[in-house]
């Protein structure tokens, strides 16, 4: 998140960003770090919460320690929304919506008590805090999946809208097949039934019993088997292909994915430089 | 679908051809967004409709719905028959057969009431939608997974054979050491236990109890698990392979293994012919 | 398997061996097809022998059709022993073995019953009629697997290794933790949970009660959903290493196993012919 | 590990260290291949002691041989002490910790009797004792494997806290949604049955039973189905990186990409520097 400085002489404001978005100084650190155990204690906290044995005994003290944390995390908002340069984007921004999502369940559970175990989704501001804390590596191979994922998004759509289908068709299948007798009640009952199959999850809720049924299932399980080929065969050549390629690119023509060994540009033929 | 054009002078035969079949104009496209939509709620209509609870409250809402889908695609199915050049090759070809597949259970369903539910076949259609909608890149990327299965259909097959093999006689043992009294009452459900377990599905609606039986059923798991690793070697290494390389040499140099979109040779830089 | 013509004059025996061993001439393949369904047949009868209410109906037919089937195929195995030229070593062959036990289980089942049911073994039988067939390309996709699994058999015993000692370490724990109340009523049933779970089966026979016992499952799990990738990486490098590898020998020094691109054997530096 | 010889003249000394450590001499093979026997007869017995009809039976003779192999195994303990020449070095290493921690259970038995059930722990010895027969391939491929590993911990980190941060927040949120009445007595419950779900284990002794929770479950299968495939895909790419490529460019003309083994250029066939 390249963050333009402000260029006004607000110095209290500038300290404050110093601070609050970036980890240089010794201040910026300690910030983050105590930022990082809020995040996880206030997080089990909210899971303690939902343990009925639990909560009974220390229930008071967990609801104090849940106000603690989302009274601080919102004074921690407004100071980010006060100290940055353009506060709209940053409230527009992934990051400005979770730190506001993690702090709303908490408002919402005033009208809607089971509302506040959504505070788990303050787990996600641990993502902006690493990205803060230059993990500089770590951030590197998060990109360097994501752009795997990326390049291959158009063969995993394909993938999963055949799964897709093929999942509905042989839910309604099974529904006509087996019945509700069964347990397979209606069609999107058996399409759940079919998801819980091709994944070879199996949780064994549903299953059929007559003997067309199992040899259905049997075809859907050898499928759902040997599709998850397609998947990881569709990662790893990306992630291979991502991998071998060098970071070279043409001094002509710009062109860019050279293999590590090339000498001409695939696309113009100019000489590369050696990496 | 490379339709050759009638060379008739049935101008409205054409024009109905230029919407049905094609997305050129703007009444062919709008015609393909109805039926993508027409599509897809009639297949929810089905699927609603299997759910007792919502069957017994607006049964006769989706009675009449699917009949009135069903007319429509009727009536389209004969249009698109009146208006290509040659009739019976459509209704012999894939998209063709699902099309008069997606109208059929409805009249089957005057006799047989069940067959009503084959309806949700019509999701089928979706993948001619998408064909004529021309998502080239998303064509692409499916004939790209099609070749790469293609070509390693026979080591697939040699895998699935095997892999049977190993089911069947893997059922027989089971049936014969655990026997009828704990679940595994025929070979053939005993063969179904194994395709549940290789597949790592695992329902638990048929388990070993005895000693021997999960010595057994542990082999057959590390099995199914260890043996995945052949689908997957497979078809990934055929994507790999399929993405890496064109089948050029280079004219001048005689150098390999060349990326399919490159114009100069990475050795020599000479030009390459086009594939 | 190169059958050694034999140099005798005697013309019958000749015969029966193109007949039996071979599939070139007419009469040869008529008795291999003859063969095939011959097997298929006579599995599916023991298949359909073991299911309680075929058996009560049919039971004497199948008692007949066995009994025909297992005298046909032993009257074939002597022939085979007769007409060919070292019985012994088809005998000690591993398609002599099966041949040999897809008829020995009739025979035992007159002294124990269940034991007839192994005749599924014939099943087998099949690989070699396959072989027989001369379908080339098949076979030569089953070596080119089996030459990567071949390769890769250490890094898989190193594997397998490794994740039997977790299994027997993470069965212990188990065991220790949720103890015979829950199920895990002694190490070796332990054991098999942790195969079960790490497989990713899952059939839900035993699963942990405990929250302790369910901290180390889910640990259990991540592994085993991780670990999966370490045999399919195995196998995966080892198919596209055998695929990229080109056939081509080294016509200076015979070293093997160059790229496709490689102009100079990279053992002697001498010039390869181009494949 | 390399041991550095004493250089005292303590020849019995030496000697032991030589039987005990090595396997060069015949003694000290003797040696090893009686530990191994010792260890897995050892850790069988406390196997079958944790069955009970055996343990009934034959209590006194497991608790007599558990004992004997624990003084066994106390004596080489302090041999091993005593006759190598920094005792202290190898009490702290791995190898060290795993010999401690197969005789300490016994003692703790006398305390807490479950604890003996630990002893399984001596299995781990085994790794001492291949290493020691000098397997040497085994380690060789062990040791490529760690690399392969190694090399890719910082994409499996990201890749794992990614998958964990998903699996709480569907595991709330299905909390919220099923609720304790369906199972989901807590959140941490719900995490568990997030990591059955998404591992695709799906013991089944927790699944959702609303429509709702059914297609949030289902979203989660899918997810864990296709995100199996990136652990894979990263493993995949290191393994066939790790062995296709050496670092090594060639002198003459700077060609790359040349096998580990090779020896010369594969481009101009110059000499290659060995690594």
């Amino acid at each position: 998140m390249p963050e333009r400085k402000p260029e006004t002489t607000n110095s209290l404001r500038q300290r404050l960003h110093e601070i609050i978005f970036e980890a240089d100084t010794p201040a910026g650190k300690l910030f983050d770090v105590a930022l990082i155990f809020s995040i996880l204690f206030s997080v089990i906290i909210v899971m303690l919460d939902s343990v009925a044995s639990l909560q009974q005994r220390y229930g008071d003290l967990f609801f104090f320690l849940e106000w603690l944390f989302t009274i601080l995390f919102t004074i921690e908002y407004f100071l980010r929304l006060s100290c940055i340069g353009r506060p709209l984007k940053y409230a527009g921004s992934f990051y400005g919506i979770v730190d506001l999502l993690s702090i709303l369940p908490s408002y919402i559970s005033l009208l809607l008590p089971a509302g506040k175990f959504l505070l788990v989704i303050r787990i996600l501001r641990l993502l902006r805090v690493f990205r803060v804390l230059k993990l500089v590596q770590y951030v590197g191979e998060s990109t360097f999946l994501q752009r795997a994922l990326w390049a291959s998004r158009r063969k995993i759509a394909v993938f999963l809208l055949s799964v897709f289908l093929l999942m509905i068709i042989f839910g309604s299948v099974m529904y006509i097949v087996e019945g509700p007798e069964n347990g397979f009640s209606s069609i999107p009952r058996s399409i759940y039934w079919a998801i819980v199959t091709m994944s070879t999850v199996g949780y064994g809720d549903i299953s059929p019993k007559t003997g067309l049924g199992q040899a259905i299932a049997s075809l859907v399980m050898i499928l759902g088997y040997g599709i998850i080929a397609i998947p990881t065969g569709i990662v790893t050549s990306e992630l291979t292909f991502t991998k071998a390629v060098s970071t070279q690119a043409c001094p002509e023509c710009g062109g860019e994915g050279h293999d590590v060994e090339a000498k001409h540009c695939k696309f113009c033929g100019a000489v590369l430089n050696r990496e």
